[in-house]
C-alpha cells in the first residue's frame, strides 16, 4: 500500500451564479486594482490516499469529489495529482 | 497589454485548526471509505489580469493575494498560471 496525494478543485459550473467572484470583483475598486475579470471563487480540497495502486487511489478520490467535495448541478471538479505523498495534516 | 488567466489557491497553514477538514474526515465512515487522511480544505480564485507582461500581472495577483483572497496570519497561498487567458466569466 502505498500513500498518494490529490488536489480537488471545485469551481461554479460556466453560467452558473458566483456571488464570491461578483464580491471580490466590487472590492477592486476600493484596493485601486483596474485591469481584473473574470474572477471565479471555489474550494480546494486536499488528501492523502492510502491505496495499492495510484488508479485506485484516484477512483476513490473521483468517488470522494462526486459524492462529498461538490454539489454535481451546480459546480465541476477536476482532480490533480500533487507532490507531498504521505505528508498527514 | 494581454491578458493573463491565474489561480490562487489558499490553504490553513500547517499547524491552524481546519474544521472543514475534520469535518471531511468525519464523513468518510459513512460512505464506507477508508485510507483517506490529511484532509485539508481551502479555497480556489480564479482570475484574469490584463497587464502590460506577465510579472506586472502576477504581481497584481500577488497583492490581491495578500490582501483580499487569504489572511495571512492563518493561510497561506501559492500563485499558478492556467490556460484560458482572455476567457471571463
Amino acid at each position: 500500500m502505498s500513500h498518494y496525494r490529490f488536489a480537488v478543485n471545485v469551481a461554479p459550473k460556466a453560467g452558473i451564479l458566483d456571488p464570491q467572484g461578483r464580491a471580490v470583483e466590487g472590492s477592486l475598486g476600493h484596493l485601486g486594482v483596474t485591469g481584473v475579470s473574470g474572477v471565479r471563487v471555489g474550494r480546494r480540497v486536499e488528501l492523502t490516499v492510502e491505496a495499492g495502486s495510484e488508479a485506485e487511489a484516484r477512483a476513490t478520490v473521483d468517488r470522494l469529489a462526486a459524492e462529498l467535495f461538490a454539489n454535481p448541478l451546480i459546480e465541476a471538479f477536476e482532480i490533480e495529482s500533487i507532490a507531498g505523498a504521505g505528508s498527514t495534516a
